[in-house]
């Protein structure tokens, strides 16, 4: 099960278009709607997660938003598709990826997004004056989006080395993104998370008088099975209590596809209100 | 809705059977499986949050269970119904409802299971000696289960005296129970409770070194609405992950009654076992 619905492999290629020395392919997102540049076969690649992260934002949001350790942007141009009055800013750490979100931005497919989005090389861990100097400035966000690297060292090891960094959880990690999205988002700002469902004590305790009202939605494999992710929002300095959100179930009873409703969310027909 | 089945009044009788001033009545749980005397019209009334904690408790439990701020001992009363090999004690601070529990135990109809149970007034916020002295001994229980009271101070003001003492929430509240279920706990034992979502935040921190492997089922009152409580469950001293279970549905669709699933769980012929 793939989210990306469309692929053009482009083996190590280097000409004036990508200019990218690695493997990598162009997957189309949305049915068409956009497109992405990714490593190929290494690399965290963007799919389900990146666009359940996405319908967080309502579609009437308007101002700016910031796509936190934003990979190849996929979050990022995925609310930028849907929601037309969004300039949206992707942060990331990694050169490589940073490469292939600019590649993606000149991709002619993507002409009616590219205005609307930028790419900055930061680590969205940084405190203080560094993460000012790295671009990520204060309460200048109506919107903070994160998909944090969710494999820690407990985990089996990653196969590749783009991949361990993609998601590599380090100690405090939600504490200090959590930190930055606080710093950068205005006042009553909407911080959007996805992660699994084990950090939701870490999560909730990073958000302690930064972010509240926070509104959680289990996203079950089927119905009967354990949560594998949770999707998270919440509002800067709001103190309104936490809430417990209908699930969310990725497939219906034993179909392979998509339910009706994960379908419309991960295509941008449908987005996740508060 | 209510999940006793059965109710006799007893207005302000006092006779050799009860002996209680107040007016109370006299409720049949489980289909008659058993009943419990109560406050009438007042204090925190049994239902289906007392049956759904109860169900947290697997079927082959076998030792001693510990049920803390018991109330009427409509929790414990209900364990000791569906499992046979479990010895029951309730533990309550307010008089009147430890009143209440010892008039349940000489009923006729709970003769079946009065030898398994046993009352004892006593404050589960207690620490150290004092909790000792109170008989909340060290290490004892294979199960410890807990329905504390959830209003807190932000709430709207409850009616009545003893209403009030069930659902007043103190602050840290959730630490000192938990702390005080830990104490109890042998090693491997299981905390079973039920609570308010917003409350979740706060149940993890007290479990953070006493109670790991949580398990969390969300309780909505029907699809596509918000829950209104979480079971919990954890072991003593588990490094395992927290984990988010199927959801409950008090009811489906547009139904009045129980789902079938809820029905089963609150008349003691499920269990939501681990």
């Amino acid at each position: 099960m793939t989210v990306a619905t469309n692929r053009t492999k482009a083996d190590g290629c280097r000409d004036n278009e990508t200019d990218i020395a690695a493997p990598h392919t162009i997957d189309a997102f949305h049915h068409g709607g956009f497109y992405l540049v990714q490593p190929e076969g290494k690399g965290h690649r963007a799919g389900l997660d990146a666009m359940l992260l996405a319908a967080l934002v309502p579609d009437d949001a308007v101002g700016r938003l910031a796509d936190l350790g934003a990979g190849a942007g996929a979050a990022g141009f995925a609310v930028a598709s849907r929601i037309p009055d969004l300039l949206v800013t992707l942060f990331e750490r990694s050169a490589q990826m940073v490469e292939c979100a600019n590649r993606s931005m000149i991709l002619p497919q993507n002409r009616h997004l590219a205005s609307r989005i930028s790419v900055l090389q930061a680590d969205v861990a940084l405190g203080g004056r560094a993460r000012l100097a790295a671009g990520l400035a204060d309460s200048l966000y109506d919107h903070v989006i994160m998909n944090p690297p969710f494999n820690d060292s407990t985990d089996r090891t990653t196969p590749d080395d783009l991949k361990a960094e993609a998601h590599a959880m380090t100690e405090h990690m939600f504490s200090q993104w959590i930190r930055t999205a606080c710093a950068i988002a205005r006042p009553g700002g909407q911080l959007s998370l996805i992660a699994r469902p084990h950090s939701l004590a870490e999560i909730i305790s990073a958000c302690d008088r930064r972010f509240g009202g926070l509104q959680v939605t289990p996203v079950h494999p089927r119905p009967g099975q354990n949560a594998i992710r949770i999707l998270l929002t919440g509002i800067k300095a709001s103190r309104a209590r936490l809430a417990l959100c209908p699930p969310l179930f990725v497939h219906d009873g034993t179909e392979r596809a998509f339910s009706a409703r994960v379908d419309d969310l991960s295509n941008g027909r449908a987005s996740l209100t508060r």
